[in-house]
């Protein structure tokens, strides 16, 4: 059994709280928020508190607020040598106050407050400078279905930066495409078997062994009636560098 | 029962033959391919042929070859006033040769030869000039199991540039991720479930709904942060560009 305190109401402390509270193996003793509001509705299932200076004693802080906040809350902690960690993708592990023992436990995946999540879809990166805080860390994420993955602290802002280009950019791109088939009165519907096969083709297949089409076969008829259909100057701006993109991926000329 | 001759012997004019195939109502009456050796394979399953003269009697010929020889073998066909469709996203049902009833029956998701295709995630555009031609074709797609739409041939063009910008260009997105990890020695399996979760979401919600993130947010120390990180001058043209769309679909001001 591990015992833990949250710090935080987001969307990560929500998750980690519910997903902890399904497990015989973990024992959340305390949720703490600046704002005890956001946790009210949680008051019967766990101690809740906005000050730091009742904190009971427990194997690991969670610390999940904020990336600007994470270091001052970890200073205001009243104890020391105890397991803390962060779960941003940015924070540097040694932005944590020194006088307790620290980590990072960091879940890649997108989390919206409403969609109950799927821990097992939820790699977790997990950093600590001491070899059994580390272990611990890795028993949490086995705990909940979690794989995990021993990242540190530059390779963990690599994943956040690339998280960018797949989840929030390649959002943008399903967004272009909205925009031009609904100018034409197409469904979107039509787009979203091929959006999941997309997905799906990378889960086996290297994305560079997974690319196809126009650009990367230098057809330059079609690449041209694209452009030609493309009326809005920033869908052909980014129409123009993907495909150089996917041209200097493949050695193949400039547009 | 439909009687089926198929030409061309590519991955589209492949999985149709393998999927009708499998069907009580579809009957491959038979498969031309002007190199007859691609189709040697099937010659016990199905008559082959590479001399158009030979051509049987059908309800209805597939022309599945490359975009450029669709109207040049539609002319070649030895018969009037029968079915005949091409399965490109871009060529015009018009280039088909009016002496035949002309159609388009058009696949659109991401085929590769090895990997078997579940049609019912093969939404199929349907066009046809005449009402009777356009049920016939809307019976083949439910018989395979596929969901249709009615689509001219203005919207099956935009669907096609759509469909380049949520496989190709999302696909080398993917790419470029697997580069920023990989510079970093960490494994492109970390992203995985992110890849397939961003593809999930828009299942159920816009894109438009679905963003979040520091462009979005106009979060500009993190935006800050993540160009400072981007060594490659081409990762860095396409985070700028892909921020700057975002922002200008949102509501934020330019980078």
């Amino acid at each position: 059994m591990i015992s833990v305190v949250i710090l935080g109401a987001g969307n990560i402390a929500t998750h980690l709280f519910n997903v902890f509270e399904q497990s015989d193996h973990i024992h959340v003793k305390q949720w703490y928020n600046r704002t005890i509001d956001h946790l009210k509705h949680y008051k019967n299932k766990v101690d809740i508190t906005d000050d730091l200076s009742t904190l009971e004693e427990a194997d690991l802080y969670i610390i999940a607020v904020s990336d600007d906040a994470v270091a001052r809350v970890s200073t205001k902690l009243p104890f020391e040598n105890r397991l803390v960690v962060h779960t941003s993708g940015t924070v540097n592990i040694h932005d944590l106050d020194k006088k307790n023992r620290r980590g990072v436990f960091y879940p890649l995946q997108s989390f919206s407050k409403a969609a109950p999540i799927d821990f097992a879809n939820v790699p977790i990166c997990i950093e600590a400078l001491d070899k059994t805080d580390f272990k611990t860390l890795k028993y949490l994420a086995k705990t909940i279905g979690s794989p995990s993955y021993k990242i540190n602290t530059d390779q963990r802002r690599s994943l956040h930066l690339a998280a960018v280009f797949v989840n929030n950019f390649t959002n943008q791109l399903y967004r272009i495409a909205h925009e031009i088939t609904e100018s034409q009165g197409v469904e979107f519907d039509v787009l979203k078997p091929l959006i999941l096969e997309t997905a799906k083709k990378v889960q086996d297949l290297s994305p560079y062994m997974a690319q196809t089409g126009p650009a990367k076969r230098n057809d330059k008829k079609t690449l041209k009636k694209h452009l030609d259909l493309l009326k809005n100057e920033h869908h052909r701006a980014v129409y123009e560098l993907l495909t150089q993109s996917i041209q200097n991926t493949h050695g193949r000329k400039k547009l």
